[in-house]
């Protein structure tokens, strides 16, 4: 199929993946402009997020690019597999939380007691995934001009060369943004039916899990997915192999994240280990067996989620290419995306971590300015961070401990005010906290602002609730510049804004020697 | 009664708080310190917005300083009248709007012809704001360190002295923080029972509304009032002198916004009047009046909504003291803060428009400033600026038809994109828009950001969504220093963030002849 010179609306490109995902069609989509003779600068091998955004940028420069995805979307895992459920369930742990606690009271249903059918939100998530896919699609045809092969298999021959079918493409440069996929340990009982990862779980849940989950790990993933079961109404039981949440480093702002976790039922196993899934005669999963530091516990559950982090898909090309990979599977890169090989590049997940979008996609854009004779070097430092629990959790720079062992004079600005009535106070507030600000405070949320005293400096900042996300995107380059309690007390905040930074500096702006707040 | 000394806990003031509200009950309190022997350099009528940050800036800067408030608590309407009851109305809206979308669907109850209690919520709110009441007495009392008066009927006896009770006191300046509250307009019928403002609807409601509601205005209050009423299931006629929501100038993004109201329902007349309001035999409200393009309307209702904007709380002190004032009853001030009476100065709603938290506080700030010698000006500019439908409507800067009044080479990027399928497409999404994306995409959001192509630089950004009203706030202090795509681009996002705006720049950075995207 040719599609060079068709304009494919976003309703078309919406029928056509749903389609080809539904029926299995392997006939690959072929986007190529047949007026242009040059060479292709480029192939990027994979137009997730790290692929994608590489190549528009190395188009923008005026190079030639080729994206093929074995998909027939550009995109990537994101909005099928990972981000897009990942935020779908957290909207719907928040929203359950949201409706548990008003349960009965005001217009509220009486959701007491009641289980959410997991099963009804994958497949709406299995429906509607198709529009972002479109989006993307049309964004990358009609507006960036990309050229590319979807729902195309394709191989390797060398590092100038790849096979689609029966068409060849002679490249300068290969980028290889394979992505990554979940990890799965090698637990006794951990191919039985019933136990998911973030990807099978949207691919292949086909029954309704019972009233108890067990949740392996006590990262991101595990955590997100972990509340999303919880906030459904079934027991969840988060083993960690060491802490739960650990990249949340200022411990106040972790407490209060966990307690809020504890108070909604979640039950967690630090210092843990799964021995054992055991599974029935169908090969169900049944039981699983825990080691704790009292023992091992077996829990009865038909539904096991482990959250242990990433794998790269680098397995067959690094080795038909001879590349260099780490000891967990990562293609090795420089700074300037150069794997061990000429001319060959990786970027994103398949690099290793962080798996985050902005270093995929940042990533991309460094081949492709390395591939177009700009020299440029990327390497992720001094990044903001979030993770979802049934709240939004926001952190960037210094957690208030590190901070204190690098800084002699610093400050902390937060609310809740430390008080003899600890969180059961009124403040913050911010949207989407309104009604538990009204009549259950202590769930309305948590936030810190870490400040040199000397310097005036913010040296970091943490925010559990909602609504901080997008801003610590700004906040984060601002600090990187130098941002002082004076520049905050200075700008024009959106009362009532999530985060109460601006407002708290600007009490204590004045003083020379301001206090903490 | 005296507390200088007491460290009052929160959970004392909020019982204090909510017994003197329920009680009338009019003794003052007083926290002076009686070892401070200086006079005072500062007196701040009213510890609201204005008020409060003022006095907390001054005594920062070293100056001695007293708040006097009428109520029993610090922080002025906002938390008692205003933004906090607006924000708990808007967050119901918003959830409201999601229920009745999935009514039915998924775990949602069914709502469909369903109409919630207002009073119950109003209800609600006049328990739960003493929370956020007794945390700034909280804060202001043994953070802050403030000396103020509350629960204070005072009288001006002139710039330098002010009588509470028998206690003189004696100062070096009057700051008047008396802020404002919301205009009735001379219309027949428009003190019938059934006819509310936003404080008057908090203080008084005593029924529950019927069907049918009238919202008078276009403007911020009476549509972020009238979706509220909307969204509890009750028909609601919006009367609009002239435009409705004419403070959004992006064309695009207001139609986008009206129109999300109009599917919900909302229904707008523009460039029409309300003649008059008709009362039963009881005094209550039983019809309206509208003037129309097409004729007189009259329309059913016992509810009537003034969302007409707010007048100052100046008269009588503007009066005693000689105080110049606008025509609409504002108090004239100069940059300096300063009244047309030496050592008199005004801050806040007092001295008008724009009617916001921000310029309230550094009004205050400016006025504390200028009295500790520290010569500052201050007028409002450039701010950005946000309001809520169901949605939160975030803008900053300029407006496409404003940027390309000014500017040779706008460019635009947004989403969803321009395409044949409207706004039935995929994207965006983000934090809790993210069922609508899976089921009712034209309903999750729509977002600007509107550029020079020449320099380069951002000129303007809108948001209709959630989530990104925090990030406004700094990202309009980055776009007023002169933040470029290129700037934007080189951030680190937190995907999938509220505002796309990193990864739109990003995609399209590499170009030094940038399109739309």
């Amino acid at each position: 199929m040719d599609v060079w010179g068709d304009c494919l609306t976003i309703e078309k490109w919406q029928h056509f993946v749903a389609e080809t995902l539904e029926s299995g069609n392997s006939t690959p989509v072929f986007n190529i402009n047949p007026n242009d003779t040059r060479e292709f600068d480029a192939i990027f091998l994979g137009g997730g997020a790290a692929g994608r955004f590489g190549a528009a940028y190395l188009r923008a420069l005026g190079g030639r690019v080729l994206i093929l995805d074995r998909w027939p979307f550009l995109g990537g895992s994101c909005p099928h597999q990972a981000c897009v459920p990942h935020h779908l369930f957290s909207d719907c742990a928040a929203q359950l939380m949201l409706e548990r606690t008003f349960s009965g009271k005001l217009w509220f249903q009486n959701l007491n007691d009641k289980i959410v059918s997991i099963k009804d939100i994958v497949e709406l998530f299995r429906t509607g995934r198709t529009g972002p896919h479109a989006v993307m699609n049309f964004q990358s045809k009609e507006q960036l001009g990309l050229e590319f092969v979807l729902n195309a298999e394709f191989e390797i021959i060398d590092a100038h060369t790849v096979q689609v079918g029966d068409r060849k493409f002679h490249v300068k440069n290969l980028v290889l943004a394979l992505g990554a996929k979940p990890f799965v340990p090698d637990i006794p009982g951990a191919t039985l039916k019933g136990v998911f990862t973030s990807q099978t779980l949207v691919e292949n849940l086909d029954f309704e899990p019972g009233n108890t989950i067990v949740v392996i790990g006590g990262g991101k993933s595990a955590i997100e997915y972990g509340c999303f079961f919880n906030a459904t109404g079934r027991r969840t039981i988060v083993v960690a192999r060491n802490q739960v949440m650990p990249m949340l480093k200022d411990a106040e702002s972790r407490a209060y994240a966990i307690l809020m976790m504890e108070e909604q039922g979640m039950e967690f196993f630090e210092n843990a280990e799964v021995m054992e899934i055991q599974g029935d005669a169908q090969g169900k999963v049944r039981s699983v067996s825990i080691k704790t530091s009292d023992g091992i516990i077996d829990i009865d559950t038909d539904f096991v989620f482990m959250g242990l982090g990433e794998q790269a898909n680098s397995e067959i090309i690094a080795q038909k290419l001879g590349l260099e990979t780490s000891d967990k599977g990562f293609i090795k890169v420089n700074r300037h995306m150069q794997t061990s090989v000429p001319h060959v590049y990786a970027v994103g997940d398949v690099t290793g971590p962080p798996m985050e979008m902005f270093k995929a996609r940042k990533e991309g854009v460094c081949a492709a300015k390395n591939i177009m004779g700009q020299a440029s070097e990327y390497k992720t430092a001094d990044y903001p961070d979030f993770m979802h629990t049934h709240y939004e959790a926001c952190w960037l720079g210094l957690s208030e401990e590190e901070a204190r062992q690098r800084y002699a004079n610093v400050k902390i600005m937060k609310l809740p005010p430390d008080n003899p009535n600890g969180l059961d106070v009124g403040l913050p507030a911010g949207d989407r906290m309104m009604l538990y600000l009204m009549a259950k405070p202590r769930m309305s949320g948590f936030q810190k602002l870490i400040l040199d005293g000397d310097t005036r400096k913010i040296l970091g900042a943490t925010h559990i609730g909602y609504g901080a996300k997008d801003g610590f995107q700004y906040l984060n380059y601002l600090v990187k510049k130098g941002l002082t309690i004076d520049d905050l007390a200075d700008m024009d905040e959106l009362f009532i804004s999530p985060s109460y930074f601006i407002q708290l500096c600007r009490l204590r702006a004045g003083d020379p020697h301001f206090n903490d707040m």
